[in-house]
């Protein structure tokens, strides 16, 4: 394994400088997209990477990207994460894939390497759930998925999005110039916290990606008949709870039934909701997730034969919302390979796994090889100040990281 | 059969001019206890309690009094409903028994007919749910069982039960003199809507009530772990929402289990309720009714193993609240039989069934034999606008009240 020059305490003390970049009023740490707070962090970003030996520039989509010449004329290796918040947030979800990315850049300055590859480090806009109600926008941008719809919508203010891309730096007008050309970029690579607790419980610091699952969402509404819960015997009710009661363990069972899917209901509301009357509309949303969309599909029939079923047998009327589905991302094999053998270099017995949550790797993988690595965090938090990973396990990230980029620059035309 | 003068013209007059006494502000008709809307009506029935040869009175404990001497020194017999109802109500459940009281009185002083015994029709003070919290009051108060606890409970305003209660005309400070002791009753009968669908269910105008159900009632709370839907395995899940699913089908398999028991979930809340969020925390009531208290604590049994079960396969926390019960109220055979029989008589095939709903006939039965007659109201809708019982069905029960109460006092000493 070559060996650079990386300094993990620098990355550390980035880590707690990004940090303090913060929104008051909220537990933890809150810096969201398009906030002031998001746009100083940024200032101070592209102050690190022109400091690591990197040109840096926002994009029409509004990214931050840093970018450092190849030998070659190869295409370009790109690295990338995002450096927003959700709201009462934590100090890893993001930020450690952009700051690891510079910290390899500046490993690299620091050595005097050059790349044959060019090499773009990428705070990609606003890839956490925002009031625009679009997530991934940066993302999407590079991928030329950014559409007029989704420009026009407007947040509670009623500031278009348009609006909000050009005040960070973006230019709306120019977004088909920022879509990359499927060939122009060789690969990309993305660090993440797991945001879960599959590597803690595998006692491994890190893993290699396989792809991130296609999910499918659907609302459900039952309508059974709200009805005196003393005076009506049980043969006469049409009781919405009991129908959905079926749905909600049809659901847990199509998740049990194979290893490589999760199923859950995780909203359910009841009306009229009083103690003495029997429930006469139940709303419930539930979702599947699966990097074998097949296999989606497969439990989606499953679940809706028993709701369907469960229903009919109570008088209960099921009527299904609309179906949101969001494909899955296959890491290609050999760029699995690379990264799952890096990691397992670094930590014997690091495993291989699908990524449960979206990421920016989702959109890229759209126009390039995208893979990604994740670091063990405590416990499985995120999306709270509780959110942590530790100095040995960002450390055997950063590492990581450094080595996928090495092999993936000799590796690649 | 004994043939009395009954006027069921004049008793549904009776019933459109006591349905006019309502306050504004809410659909269909509404005449809380306590109301200026509700004392209004109370001195318009003592009008009509007046010309039906009844004396007219407030009692200690707010209840309207009419009363009518016997020939003999025996106990008295006692026909009784209320006339408040719940915001937004109909216009049958509570009126229709007080009504049919002062109409069987109309029509014994038009036949100029004595009773052995004293008769009393009572309009019971103040039935339905209330903002003191007492539901009941004036029959609590005929069984001795307002107590000092009750009368210090307060409405929104800060007034306390004794102070309305002053307010009507009832005297908080006598309360003691009004509790009836037993033998002083020689029978209690009401006449009621069913607010069910079973009479509607047996094609039958009427039928006889072999007891008001004992209830238990508990809140449930399953606190499971809150956990990204994405990336948490099923493995590695505490969902409380799929442990309460079982425990809602728990419970409408105990109702199901027995003829003469129900089982219902009416309440259940989701913490946090997300769609992406495997849910956290689950709270839910439910509730066991049956005539028959050893069945109540058989099928309690039952759920709780089920919830207990359902829980620890899950790691999933139970907690149990506080286990609220209600004895139920037995009508005594000889009483059922009586009522059975006259309404077998009126309406061939008339059922024998248990009332799932409180009444003011589950206190009268503490401290006298207490009987009902079930009046089939439409759809089983009860406390809403669209209440409603047809004339033939009243004059069937108006018969049937008239009937039973010249054969009681006959059979009873």
């Amino acid at each position: 394994m070559d060996h650079l020059p990386l300094d993990v305490t620098h990355l550390i003390h980035d880590l707690e400088t990004l940090a303090g970049f913060t929104e008051a009023g909220f537990a933890g740490w809150t810096r969201r997209a398009f906030s002031p707070a998001f746009i100083e962090g940024r200032a101070w970003l592209a102050a690190q990477m022109r400091a690591a030996g990197l040109t840096a520039a926002i994009d029409a989509a509004g990214n931050l990207v840093g970018r450092r010449a190849g030998t070659t004329t190869a295409p370009t290796l790109v690295i990338g994460s995002h450096t927003d918040t959700v709201p009462g947030a934590g100090r890893f979800d993001g930020m450690l894939g952009v700051l690891t990315g510079i910290a390899v850049a500046r490993a690299l300055q620091s050595a005097d390497i050059g790349l044959r590859h060019p090499l773009e480090i990428i705070d990609f806009l606003a890839e956490e759930p925002n009031p625009f109600g679009v997530s991934c926008i940066g993302s999407m941008g590079l991928a030329g998925a950014l559409d007029r719809a989704a420009l026009d919508r407007r947040d509670h203010d009623g500031r278009t999005l348009a609006e909000a891309l050009s005040a960070v730096g973006g230019q709306p007008a120019a977004l088909a110039t920022v879509a990359r050309e499927p060939g122009t970029v060789a690969a990309y690579v993305e660090l993440h916290i797991e945001q879960g607790r599959v590597l803690e419980a595998a006692n491994a610091a890190l893993g290699a990606v396989r792809g991130i699952v296609g999910i499918r969402r659907v609302r459900l509404q039952l309508i059974g008949r709200p009805d005196h819960a003393g005076t009506t015997p049980m043969p006469l009710r049409y009781d919405a709870l009991a129908a959905a009661a079926e749905t909600v363990l049809a659901v847990e069972r199509a998740g049990r039934a194979t290893p490589d899917a999760v199923a859950t209901v995780g909203a359910l509301t009841v009306s009229p909701n009083q103690e003495n009357v029997v429930p006469g509309v139940v709303d419930l949303a539930f979702e599947l997730r699966s990097l074998d969309w097949p296999t989606v599909e497969r439990l989606w029939q499953d679940v809706m034969d028993a709701a369907q079923a469960a229903c009919a047998a109570r008088g209960v009327t099921l009527t299904v919302g609309d179906v949101g589905d969001a494909a899955p991302m296959w890491t290609p094999d050999w760029l699995v390979h690379t990264i799952a053998g890096v990691c397992a270099e670094l930590v014997p017995g690091a495993p291989t796994l699908a990524s449960g949550a979206g990421h920016d790797a989702m959109w890229m993988g759209r126009i390039a090889p995208s893979g990604m690595i994740f670091v063990r965090c405590r416990d499985g938090r995120s999306h709270c100040p509780e959110e942590y990973a530790a100095p040995e396990d960002i450390a055997a990230g950063l590492a990581a990281l450094a080595q996928t980029l090495l092999i993936l620059d000799r590796q690649l035309d």
